[in-house]
């Protein structure tokens, strides 16, 4: 067990190795070369202008002024400086309402911390029980937890007292966070600007019909049912094909951007490439002409492709973008039922236009149930068998298996550096290649699923990625194993018991959590702020491909917030706070120092780099609600466990009341505000439209929603922007084109009702 | 354990019984005089009138047509004659819904038995596990089971797969029912005549506003936010106090005529009471003349009550029900979420005025989840820990509690014959009168949870009924012992141990099950058709209460299917289907001759007898599906839970499978019908409201709804319907009475709006 000493050594380490992270990016980010890698939300938002431009040749690149290099801190208080409202209009909500995580860490724990530092810390340390225990080492920590308080004593009433305390004043700081969250999005909502997915609603399932096109189909149904709110609607392509062939001309066009600048600086020799797979194999060709014709060969392909979508009926997916005439009638549209059978004509508020995840629009009702069956089950094996795979590929990935499958690489191999290179590092990389693969695994597992917008696939990714660091990360950690022996564990013994034996083990493992602490979240967070693979992404992409201004405006990764790996690893040091506040709460000032220095570095991150892919108003936030309710639960159960075992049993009926309490805190937060982040309340609604039509009484709002639902192939192009102009555009309620001796008597008493 | 003489006694016993209880219902029915007890639904239709007018003074009382007695049974197929439109016409969806649970046993249970008869009877009969262990007790009936197959052997193979085949068959069947009663549903809500309710919506948790009344507030607030649909809203009276004095004044009626009827009978003595509390103490005094001034002196307290409700600005709870234009407005209104705070403006679809609980509707939100949060806590310690109480009740209840209590009672129970009758009861009719209080106890939680409607309470007591069905009568008959003792055992074994504990006691507790379903079903259904407490009832009141046709017809109590009690002990029966149907098929008969008696009987009552308080449109069946769901998911986990035990634990991996996939079946199910009980869709409203237009362009929808939801102490005086015509009628957009200099933004800007 780790003593204090060896704490201190990691501690010192750590705090090298971020000052280290810090003292680089303050030197690197001060170099005009690299202002694109540490400013580009600047740039995006074009207030920016290149430095290149200006001073001398090599001021362009190297930063000259010694003056700015000694105030290399500088960027902290000006990360906090910018007020919130204006961040909001920065930076947007999404981005905000993630940062004001770490600040909600911040407010829960700095006053559990002073109070669990003043009350327990005392308590524990004059508990006198490992001193007497002469043939068992301990670590001075183990002497400030409850470890040191001897069992059945009275002294446990202070941490009794003490968890009722600390939930309480969770309790508060969480209802007062969900109000704020609340009241923003709702203010947020109805400040922001015009935006067509107030209008719109996103349908899917639309039935198939004999006798109509889809889009004909969705303007009849919605013409009858919405006679008073309809006004247009977008019918989506399916342009998976053709987005694919202009992903693929991109990629030829970089290459193309390659060969022509090598040939530019070089022009004595014309570059070569293969027309084999990856440049590797095939036949030596001029590069630049073979890259122009390949070019030219797929923006043939596109064009056909982008003529059959558009004329080809079987292209049209069974889905449809609904807009309305006011933000009434959408809101009316996406809460209710439309039709007798739920599961067809499914209304939902439609995504943000960049929000949309195109290929998902289309999946059937029983397929999705079918698809979400299996998704749960394999998340099951995923999160409690991993392990098996990778020791199988472990089992492969020795010497002799890959002298049998790559036979040509055994001189290579067999030389004694190598081999040791191999056999030491290969079963390692395998389970590392898996932990950075998994988040991708998950967000396919969420695609699968069918969710239909970007923001819904990442948080279903996080609530995944929470359950496998929930499952393989904090309960692996504590009862030392993989995750399959925990379920056995967990199946074989009883429910009172498993609480038991992890409580147990907790105090046990604080050192090594605060070493964890200390290693992902202190020097982890400041690589964050150093960029350090986009830095070097850049400048690659700069020497190679870049040939004008927009070329380098491509070249800048911003990146963005990944709320799906982001904010379950939040999660587990709000767990490990809740967890030890009253255990070990020697641990609480590392996580509050993570959670203080995460906080400015992301604040910083999101005003000068990060550039948010979409804005989905913080529709995240019950997650984030609920999964620190969850932690809540396991500590308090952890606890329970702990206690009983400390022969302080008496402590059950009172501490049971936790759990409870906590469940029903959270029923009561979710019907008091839940509701503020998936429906839009009419009254609110009726407000902006009575406001917009006293204010814009001429507002053409169908032009303005014509293309706003348009697959992102499809964007700029005038060619069909004039196709999906309506051709009945001028008569809404047009007469069917059903036949007339068809149809239920449901169908036919509706049309016959519109037909007059 | 009991052997097939056993179980042969057994059920002759029970099959004479019912078939004496059978007789003695062929008789009593057929007696004229008892025509109002056995068919009160015909005289309430006012279909059949009093047998008692015509013929014969004798031939008035008795049948004395002695051929009707030969075809005693004729009730049997006259119960099923009637086709179930006509009968959804005659007794009503909820009814008729009702008996087709016991349908739904008959459809899943018969092909079940005929397999588990032709299969799983001659596997387990050639089984000869039971025979070679000479010193063990075993039955017939347990060498029909699975307990007579050998550990590890091959055959059980066959109970896995026919697990599999009951499991499929069983979706099957309940897919179809839920489809069926989905349609039902909808075509019964859209073929039904006009109603209030399809126009009308529940809305609660009215904010307080200080410059306006409630029913001003919520007219404004609808106008402006349901401009194009908002027609008519009622307000809600707290009329609590009100109805209990009516209540009251019934009551003294009924004392009134009593001593009318026997001073008419018997004229040369007046009759007289005593003026204290139930007649028992107090003064000497005229009966008549007593109960006449005391009956005046509560019609005027209540007249004065009355005109309190209806003018106290206070009596005015923060509830209203408004009315909409169509049935589109209404659905719109009752989906959608009205306010930026979700827990104000909640709306609901109305409920029936009949099925409205008064006392329920003002309940606060924040009250509402205290009020859940305690009742859930209480249920969980009723189920668990009701034994305590009745202990420690009948600790008290011994012949010397009864001397220190009640001393006077001394000399009477020291007689020995008293003494031991007092022993030997006691304590059985402490626990006997709780189990009879129970539905009522849970009825009350359900009040106290805030339920508004009492086709909600109803399913809500049932839901708790359930529970305590399942753990004090189901797990407490197989392991023996009190539902705390279960609590223990499951807290202290493993998840994986309790199935085992509880799957290997099964099958020897199959003969006490065939003895319970045989008294409790067989007997006690045929104890229901008897109807001997309304018989007994109804000729003490017909003798004393009974002056006019009138009071006779209220003397009739055709009582009502109590779904809260009911469905939760058929639910018993299906869960023993589901158990039995693997381990021992014999036991299945048993249940299939339950659900044909009871279908026939209750098929029979609903014809004849039974006339129920509200119609809810079988709301209720997304709880039945749920729990006979619940009740598969129990039988699958147990017999994975004996066969492991079994020495199969190789079946264990195949036999996950089918919770998993009735959880997956469950959750299509809901998403593909669950809607329809609880949303209305849009396009059935619409064309609902399309035809109503078009056949009766001139109705006087306001007019219809002015008095739908009028407290029923109010209903027929005329003195509320001119007050509850508003005096703001002819102008739906009324100016505000708010003043100017106050309130929030939004509601100046709302208002601002409105009045231009």
């Amino acid at each position: 067990m780790a003593n204090l000493q060896d704490i201190g050594l990691s501690a010192a380490i750590n705090i090298l190795s971020a000052l280290a992270f810090l003292v680089a990016f303050a030197i690197l980010r001060l170099q005009p070369v690299n202002d694109r890698v540490y400013f580009p939300k600047w740039y995006l938002k074009g207030i920016r202008g290149s430095p290149t431009r200006s001073g001398t040749f090599v001021k362009q690149f190297v930063n000259l002024d010694f003056q700015t290099y000694l105030r290399f801190l500088n960027w902290m208080p000006a990360a906090l400086k910018m007020p919130e409202p204006e961040l909001i209009d920065h930076a947007g909500l999404d981005s905000t309402a993630f940062i004001r995580i770490y600040l909600l860490g911040l407010k829960i724990f700095v006053p559990i911390t002073s109070l669990a530092l003043v009350v327990l810390v005392p308590v524990n340390w004059t508990g006198k029980t490992l001193e007497t225990i002469q043939n068992v080492t301990f670590s001075d920590i183990d002497k400030l937890s409850i470890s040191n308080v001897p069992s059945g004593s009275d002294r446990f009433w202070a941490h009794l007292v003490m968890a009722y305390v600390f939930t309480f004043w969770t309790f508060f700081v969480l209802y007062n966070e969900y109000k704020i969250m609340a009241n923003m999005r709702l203010k947020f909502l109805a400040y922001e600007n015009r935006r067509p997915d107030q209008f719109t609603v996103l349908v899917r399932n639309v039935p198939p019909d004999t006798d109509e096109s889809v889009s004909e189909h969705v303007e009849h149904f919605f013409c009858v049912n919405h006679p008073d709110n309809y006004l247009t609607h977008q019918v989506v392509y399916n342009a998976n094909e053709l987005a694919s062939l202009v992903e693929r001309k991109k990629s030829l066009q970089n290459w193309l951007t390659y060969y022509q600048n090598k040939y530019e600086r070089n022009s004595s020799k014309r570059p070569t490439t293969k027309s084999g797979p990856w440049g590797l194999w095939g036949n030596k060709v001029d590069a630049i002409d073979y890259y122009s014709s390949e070019i030219e060969k797929l923006s043939k392909e596109e064009e056909v492709e982008r003529q059959r979508v558009i004329s080809d009926p079987n292209a049209i997916v069974p889905a449809a973008f609904v807009s309305f005439k006011g933000r009434w009638g959408a809101a009316v549209c996406a809460q209710t039922q439309q039709s007798r059978n739920p599961t067809i004509w499914l209304t939902e508020w439609a995504p943000e236009p960049r929000d949309v995840y195109w290929p998902n629009l289309a999946v059937p009702y029983f397929a999705l149930t079918i698809r979400r069956l299996l998704m749960a089950v394999a998340l099951f094996f995923l999160t409690f068998f991993f392990m098996i795979p990778i020791a199988f590929v472990q089992s492969l990935a020795n010497i002799e298996g890959i002298e049998r499958v790559l036979p040509f690489l055994k001189p290579l191999i067999e030389k004694p550096t190598v081999k040791s290179l191999v056999q030491g590092f290969l079963p390692g990389i395998a389970l590392k290649i898996f932990l950075i693969l998994l988040p991708t695994i998950l967000m396919l597992m969420s695609k699968i699923e069918g969710y239909t917008s970007l923001s819904s696939l990442e948080r279903r990714s996080a609530g995944k990625y929470h359950l496998f660091i929930l499952v393989n990360v904090f309960l692996g950690s504590i009862i030392t194993g993989t995750a399959l022996q925990q379920l056995k564990t967990f199946l074989k013994e009883a429910p009172t018991e498993f609480p038991k034996t992890v409580g147990v083990s907790i105090p046990m493992k604080a050192t090594f959590f605060i070493t964890y602490i200390m290693v992902d979240g202190w020097a982890g967070i400041a690589a964050e702020v150093l960029r350090l693979v986009p830095l070097i992404i850049f400048h690659l992409k700069n020497s190679f491909l870049v040939k004008t201004d927009k070329d380098r405006e491509q070249a800048m990764d911003p990146g963005c917030l990944t709320f799906a790996t982001s904010e379950p690893r939040i999660q587990l040091y709000f767990l490990l706070g809740f967890v030890y506040c009253v255990i070990t709460p020697i641990l609480l000032p590392f996580i509050i120092v993570f959670f203080a220095f995460a906080y400015l570095v992301f604040r910083h991150q999101i005003i000068n780099v990060y550039d948010q892919k979409y804005e989905s108003g913080a529709t995240f936030w019950p997650d984030v609600h609920r999964r620190l309710i969850i932690g809540m639960i396991i500590s308090q159960l952890l606890l329970m466990g702990l206690m009983s075992t400390k022969n302080a049993e008496n402590s059950t009926p009172l501490l049971i009341v936790l759990p409870i309490l906590t469940i029903w805190f959270h029923i009561f937060c979710k019907g008091r505000f839940g509701s503020a982040f998936v429906k839009f309340p009419l009254e609110e609604a009726m407000v902006k439209d009575t406001l917009e039509k006293a204010t814009e009484p001429n507002l053409n709002l169908k032009a303005y929603l014509q293309d706003a639902y348009v697959h992102p192939v499809f964007k700029g192009g005038d060619l069909y922007k004039h196709l999906v102009i309506d051709e009945e555009e001028s008569s809404p309620l047009v007469p069917t084109k059903r036949k007339s001796d068809r149809g239920s008597k449901l169908n036919s008493g509706r049309n016959s009702d519109v037909d007059q």
